[in-house]
């Protein structure tokens, strides 16, 4: 028992609490794909897409068009053999959230058939982790305040969103320390400046005595050049995030020295890409963090599973789920502020 | 349930059926190292070092002193976080056979618990291999009576020793392309030739239309110019085996760009560091075989598993157990001359 008997995918709309809003992008609500992988023996299996325009170039509506297609690619499969299912969604490459969801709804459905949780099924390396949660870009007053909330309700890793004003987004980063002392920041540009700018932006930081825990895709996803310029110039390790979808990304980044750090995003990559980037990043000692598009708990669930089972990431920004309004909680998890542990 | 109460080693003598030459090395047996995990469900896992002076620098009465050692360092972890026990045993990179023995072991173990194989706790990706068998250094006539024996017995990938005599190598190759017709061909020279014997070697080959699948380690392990000039100038993919231990060995090959193939082989990377480099390869769009030293059916099962749950490899060295007397067979998979396939 164990072989997929059908494939159903679902649009799923979450409204967000308030709109959030990065470099080029203002959203207020997630449009998902729930995909539920069924076998033959009754289980059942769960993942999400969370499609990234920006970033991907997928769209929602071209998303699920594929549901027919996946059905006839991969029914009849015991996903006992997922490796199987990764190589065929490997060709999924240009619809990475939807290879991402199919993949570990064969993973979850592969855990249910067993009794053995996904993130154990990848290693079980971590028993918990902790998550940021994020602070958007918005007016500065509203930017310090949500800082110090966060803060204030006991997460200690901030992601703060800059890149669409220089000056601003220093005075923001000085105003912010002064309210959150003792936190750990991850400062992401989203691509938002220049290399000269970003290496101006992290240099004032360092000079007010704010240490930046990692500095996120300071430049545009294909200025490699321009990463390698900012990993050189900053004192702060320097990440790629629109830069570092796919393996072969991350071999180029490797190979050209341009980054500290990966983030990686299973929107991005999928289960397999990931777990590849896993093993090239420590073989070449670069530095790994977990990110999130606009998933719901149940998209969540997919990082947090990899993340506990991979045990790879220094730094997890795990808070899709905390920004929408959900019915009910679906991670196979357990939440307490910052802190994440498997569902027991 | 699923901890770890219990490990033990235990000396295995092998004798060959006949003495096994390559280049610098003849052995009349192996001594190899079964590791046996307890589990405190009284579930029991097995794996198998086969230690090598030659590639790894490992003496097995010195592996044998780590017992204890290995005991105290993961007695108590639950098998079902499989990726922890790597990461300790990760520090185990001088004694590497050993180090993928108790990885085994322990992946042996959380199979037996689960009642889940090996190769789908890997993935499941293939449902059956097919080995190659092997011709060592012999004397001429001995050399392609034994190649015209393994064609007849059914093998359709002949791997063929060389690297001690360029001349008769060639005249070898020759006259075994006459009685193997329709095989495949891996030659190995065991780092025996220079980087221009190599090329004059191969390239005599190709001039009597002979096809070579792959071309084993020409040169010396540290000679990765040598490589790569054999690479550049050989009409035949070039694998790194000597060369190729660690995943960092690996990723310098990729920067380097001094191969075509990769020669995984667990005795010179353990699970993890393997796992590893099948990512970093497929990544590079590097070529993959398995090989193994001189391992019992008991090492060659972890070989056979890893290679159907990945599904990374286009050739399989997998004959040590064929050239070995013993007494039962141990392997968790069904063997009809070169195809293998898991146990039902």
């Amino acid at each position: 028992m164990g072989k997929i008997v059908d494939i159903k995918f679902t649009l799923k709309r979450y409204n967000f609490y308030k709109p959030f809003h990065i470099v080029g992008s203002i959203s207020s609500e997630a449009t998902n794909i729930e995909v539920e992988v069924t076998l033959d023996s009754g289980a059942k299996g769960y993942g999400e897409a969370s499609p990234s325009f920006r970033v991907n170039g997928e769209r929602v509506e071209a998303l699920l068009q594929f549901e027919n297609f996946v059905k006839e690619t991969i029914t009849g499969i015991d996903v006992k053999n997922y490796r199987k299912i990764f190589d065929i969604t490997d060709k999924m490459f240009a619809t990475p959230s939807l290879k991402a969801a199919v993949q570990y709804a064969v993973l979850d459905a592969f855990s249910e058939e067993i009794g053995i949780p996904v993130y154990q099924i990848l290693g079980g390396a971590k028993d918990k982790i902790e998550t940021d949660k994020t602070v958007g870009i918005d007016s500065f007053k509203n930017r310090i305040e949500e800082a110090k909330s966060i803060y204030n309700k006991g997460f200690r890793v901030i992601k703060i969103k800059v890149g669409e004003n220089l000056a601003e987004d220093i005075e923001v980063m000085e105003s912010i320390f002064e309210v959150t002392k003792g936190a750990k920041y991850i400062v992401d540009a989203n691509m938002g400046y220049t290399h000269k700018q970003a290496v101006e932006f992290i240099k004032k930081v360092y000079n007010m005595g704010i240490d930046v825990s990692v500095f996120e895709q300071p430049v545009l996803a294909n200025d490699i050049d321009g990463l390698k310029f900012v990993r050189f110039n900053s004192p702060f390790p320097v990440a790629a995030d629109e830069s570092a979808r796919t393996k072969y990304d991350v071999l180029r980044l490797i190979k050209e020295e341009a980054v500290d750090y990966i983030n990686i995003k299973l929107m991005k990559s999928g289960i397999s890409d990931a777990l590849a980037i896993v093993e090239m990043a420590k073989a070449a000692n670069l530095q790994l963090m977990i990110g999130c598009m606009s998933e719901s708990s149940v998209g969540i669930n997919q990082s947090v599973h990899f993340a506990l089972g991979t045990g790879a990431f220094n730094f997890h920004d795990l808070d899709s789920h905390l920004m929408m309004k959900e019915e009910i909680f679906r991670g196979k998890f357990e939440q307490k502020i910052s802190e994440i542990i498997p569902k027991e």
